[in-house]
């Protein structure tokens, strides 16, 4: 693989000059075009200790608007960092659309280096090149244009490359202990390098393999090469936009099919056994939540249902036993325009909390595949593949050792219009009921139909859905908070 | 001070099971309002151990709608956080507009504590409340309604307290050594505190002292006092909204009494000279920003100066000495609206580096005292106030060891004409010039007085302002970055 980038591939000096200022030019206009695109830019260098990796990203600096391009080293996490899971260093540096994020180094680093240094078994490996298949895959099909390259050296050049920088005292504190030691296994190094590149060069992200001896070549290569896949990318999403999005939904169900129906709704609890549960739920999972902050395990938990299902009250109910200090409700309503400009689930990756906290959400990340399926706001394609994408999000979040909970508070179509009404006459409620309430229950079967594809299709055995019979609100809390609790007790022990 | 919170205040629980529901009402209600409102709401729960600080906290998010209330206590600082100057951390959490925000413990516990442990002196314990009162004047001036609550119980009734607490297996856990040692020193932390109170009620963010010795008064007392708060905070800021802003200006001074009137601007370099000099300072910069980097020294350059000036090229002139892993080129423009919401100064805190980084912002938060001050975006008030913020903002980075330098590039009006007129013809300068360009120059009069105002009241001794001589590029450019080696290297020393 490595072998055509030994060829001694090189420009001249005179030819690099005159080709440049016409590269420069051009990189700066696609630029100002980008600007303008639905897609941000993420490009990697990656390569060999000494083939220039730092050259190369301070090259492209001088030649894009350094103002819309950000570039990122990744050295030791920071604290903040290890509290989260391991992607969130990276979702957190995402460029927003029309940008560009240069990534020296980038989530390849630390699994060749631990693979190199023989810290992680093959197959280790070969799970974290998988997850970054996903990730990288999830950008892409969000329309991110990802450049991954790879400079190459030879042994010999790379011996040749390591001398010539030691001799001179300016460059000499380039190389490191490290860097000899990777020198001396370069042959393995070689092999897994080869052996990743080719696990992760996929149709939509492949890697690009630049013979980096000679600068001159390197640094034009690279420019061309992101200048071709920028006019690409760019033709591509206007053509994108100008299509209207195909509304075309997969064949629905006959709704009487759905999960939901299998719903005992009738489940009642009367008020005595309701407050002796409660009582005895509440102390319990004070004790727990105390523990849980002690062990540093982190709880997430997603409260869907329909409109008046009662999450604010299951919320109300909750936080009682808990500390303030140490919790956080969040409620999920339209995306701020620093959200707008990233992919759906940045929002969500930027608000995970440190660990030991408490994370409620009112509504959450499902509303891909409920509101925004429902309501048009997503295409088909869109909130098909947020099935996966959600997936993979919440593994990421419980192989954290976060405990992950899904609640879907169900009531039936007469108990909603029950309270809608409710709510009209108690004063300090009448905020709660607007308009789009009622709009949002004429499209009660679409609705159905799309928490029926949630749970089929989201409830994994990492993160399963709990199904709420909530027609009775003290059934519910009840069974909600037990719930709970018995699930931090299993996290704990 | 604390004697009128010693008196043995006490509620009945019959009275306070009474009272409750009408208050809790009326918060939801007035938090339904605060939503609309323009300015956010800061509440501080400070007071002695087991003053039940928590208890409260837990209480405001139960009688309050939790999702529109956020709840942070501080403990130890993360190393992303030591890395920035201290008040980075409470900016990073402080509420938008139209939200609340609850602090237990806040930016007093750490002065509070270190003074009470010996560690710091009188006198600067007063420097760092000093510190707070600015702090908080200047959130206070943007609008925002701050609540500080101390609760206090008398040494007879923290030590009963303890006791209770201690004797409850369920309860024993809240009390660390480190409590019982404050209890030891009760008297002498009773004077701390006492005086950071007095130093620190200010009429628009005066403490309220709260008897914290019965649980219903604390609670209910504390919920009264917010909402009396909040109410009158909404009537005063709904009064300010039906009122035009004042647009009245300062008299001006003659625009030619200005400082930038005396600049040289036929100061010119020759190409040879020129390029000799950029070569020695670039590879200069290059091994002092090495050093830097290793001592973990920032650098923020903060470039202005009029349209066309050459912010750009300098930019360019600067960061090939740099690696481009370790500098980030900031442009400023228009906010976001989550920028939208918050004090104009958060969208600069939220973007402070981590250690030994280098940001250079191509205009900056400057631009509240000219841009916004000459196109009426800012009111009088508010553009006049923004010396003292800015400054104080300043003063925050370089006391952390943040070398600051700020550069206006000045060019006279002919030269911008000629600027302007070449960038029309030059095909990969054309998308730099826009109609805005031609209507800030008609103001040309009013920007160099807003300049010349900024320059006399923002040069500070830790930040002075450099005036580049700017209307020939060459000049300019090695002028800025052998200032930039000159101040690294002091810096440095």
């Amino acid at each position: 693989m490595f072998e055509v980038a030994e060829l001694g591939h090189k420009i001249s000096k005179e030819e690099y000059s005159k080709q440049v200022p016409k590269l420069r030019s051009a990189l700066l206009d696609a630029q100002e075009d980008l600007k303008e695109a639905n897609f941000p830019v993420i490009i990697l260098i990656s390569g060999l200790d000494g083939s220039g990796k730092g050259i190369t990203a301070n090259l492209l600096n001088e030649w894009f608007d350094p103002r819309h391009l950000k570039t990122f080293a990744f050295g030791e996490s920071s604290d903040e960092e290890r509290e989260r899971p391991e992607f969130w260093r990276f979702w957190r540096v995402l460029p927003a659309k029309g940008r560009i994020g240069l990534y020296v180094g980038s989530w390849y680093s630390d699994p060749l280096s631990r693979r190199a240094g023989g810290k992680i078994s093959e197959a280790e490996m070969d799970r974290c090149l998988q997850r970054i298949n996903v990730f990288e895959q999830q950008l892409i099909d969000d329309g991110a244009l990802i450049i991954k390259f790879w400079l190459h050296l030879s042994h010999k050049d790379q011996k040749e490359r390591f001398k010539t920088l030691s001799n001179n005292p300016k460059t000499a504190w380039m190389i490191t202990r490290m860097d000899k030691k990777h020198l001396k296994n370069y042959d393995q190094f070689r092999r897994i390098a080869e052996h990743s590149l080719r696990t992760t060069s996929t149709g939509k992200a492949p890697w690009m393999i630049i013979e980096a001896t000679d600068t001159y070549y390197r640094g034009f290569t690279v420019g061309q090469h992101i200048l071709a896949r920028l006019r690409a990318h760019l033709t591509k999403d206007l053509l994108c936009q100008d299509q209207p999005k195909s509304q075309e939904a997969m064949p629905a169900l006959p709704p009487k099919l759905t999960i939901l129906r299998g719903l005992d709704l009738k489940q009642q609890l009367d008020k005595d056994t309701y407050y002796k549960k409660l009582e005895t739920y509440q102390s319990k999972l004070h004790a727990l939540a105390r523990q849980a902050r002690k062990q540093k395990i982190s709880s997430v938990i997603a409260l869907e249902g329909w409109d008046a299902s009662g999450k604010g009250g299951v919320i109300r109910r909750i936080i009682p036993a808990l500390d303030a200090r140490n919790y956080q409700v969040i409620s999920i309503a339209a995306p701020t325009d620093e959200e707008q400009v990233h992919h759906y689930l940045w929002r969500f990756w930027r608000h995970i909390p440190r660990a030991g906290q408490v994370s409620i959400y009112d509504r959450s990340w499902y509303g891909r595949v409920l509101v925004e399926r429902v309501e048009g706001l997503a295409s088909p394609q869109e909130w098909l593949r947020a099935y996966a994408e959600i997936n993979n999000f919440e593994e990421q979040l419980t192989s954290h050792g976060i405990l992950l909970l899904k609640f879907w508070l169900h009531i039936d179509k007469d108990e909603q219009m029950r309270r809608f009404q409710e709510r009209e006459t108690v004063s300090f409620k009448k905020y709660k009921i607007t308009d789009e309430d009622y709009r949002n229950r004429e499209r009660w079967d679409e609705y159905e139909q799309a928490v029926n594809d949630m749970v089929e299709r989201t409830s994994t055995e990492f993160a399963p859905w709990v199904l709420i019979e909530g027609n009775q609100k003290r059934f519910a809390r009840i069974k909600i908070i037990s719930h709970y609790c018995a699930s931090l007790e299993k996290a704990l022990s």
